[in-house]
């Protein structure tokens, strides 16, 4: 599962190739390590450090590609085909991530909604009647569905995961707090709300008294 | 900015935290690092690393007290304390958030909702009316306010973190998909759900034909 290259590479690949769209929506032809770093919030060299995973790129003091180096990140980020989607959890998390205008633009097209709530099952979102969750295998199966996102109680979630992945799901994007366990071939990545602002206490915390 | 420490042993303190939470609830005065290991998703090796950034804990062969480390790791993560939380952003995304049950009981206090639509200014979620996101400083400043959760698009989102920081914010949970610049001692945490997705796609592109 790649684990030679570290989480936090492959979210500056995503911001280095947000950076190169909007530049080529612009003008320019090439873009120069420091550009992409300044837009990336981090260095030159950690820019051409990132890249120096998956090939050569570039010539010395000429800079990127800009078309190119667009086309290979996207990929090595595995965006040059659609990804199907699950979204399983049909709440208030769930709703906000329907509504999200960037999946379907990113390729990420959202094929099916679950719920466990018989006062959900059978409700449209726009074109998408929710679903009962029973329902869940058959659909991944049928709809050929990549991935799933899990917006559902911690308790359900396991579960919820082994299923859609003996149907053929290779990617779960969980929100529920718990670590889920998962064959080697699945990726599992966590958005765990909380623990993001956990994050920031600690850091504010060690920072001490020496800040704002 | 305690840069010594990655974000993925901070995560894991999270995830001890809560197990020892749920072994306090049991039973148990002593956990071993392998019991924290297998709540945790990781080895008994890595939990006795991370611990021992800050400190000694535990006896060998007779783990760690229960309660023990469950102090000390609310310490470390700054949860000994309450903190101030002013929500920018009463779209979807910013609904779900403020509805997010363990934020309170985290010690996560909501105290303020902004938004910059005369549509929702002067609406009531709960017992909270929805600010004039003019009002920011003011609010940040007269109600004491830690930590900003940025809920909004990527172009309003450098403007109102400088406003923040600068009426006294020290933390920026950011949902907008843009690196925000801020002073050494504010502490920001970025939460983009399409770099999420994509970082899906690019574990399950490297990992190739051999999964599922």
């Amino acid at each position: 599962m790649s684990r030679s290259i570290s989480e936090s590479t492959i979210r500056r690949l995503s911001h280095y190739l947000r950076a190169l769209e909007s530049l080529a929506a612009t003008n320019g032809e090439t873009v120069s390590s420091e550009e992409l770093a300044a837009r990336g919030n981090t260095t030159a060299a950690q820019v051409r450090k990132d890249l120096s995973h998956f090939g050569s790129f570039g010539k010395r003091g000429l800079g990127y590609n800009v078309e190119e180096l667009r086309r290979r990140l996207r990929e090595i980020l595995g965006l040059d085909r659609p990804w199907r989607v699950a979204l399983v959890g049909a709440g208030r998390i769930g709703s906000a991530l329907y509504a999200y205008p960037d999946f379907k633009r990113r390729g990420f097209e959202c094929v099916a909604v679950f719920d466990a709530d018989p006062a959900k099952i059978g409700a449209q979102w726009g074109d998408t009647t929710i679903r009962d969750v029973a329902e869940l295998e058959d659909v991944v199966r049928r709809e050929g569905v990549d991935l799933v996102i899990l917006a559902v109680p911690a308790e359900a979630a396991q579960e919820l995961a082994d299923r859609a992945v003996h149907a053929g799901a290779r990617g779960i994007l969980n929100f529920a707090p718990v670590r889920l366990r998962v064959p080697p071939h699945v990726a599992v990545e966590d958005v765990n709300l909380v623990m993001e602002l956990e994050a920031l206490s600690f850091h504010i915390t060690r920072s001490g008294s020496n800040g704002a």
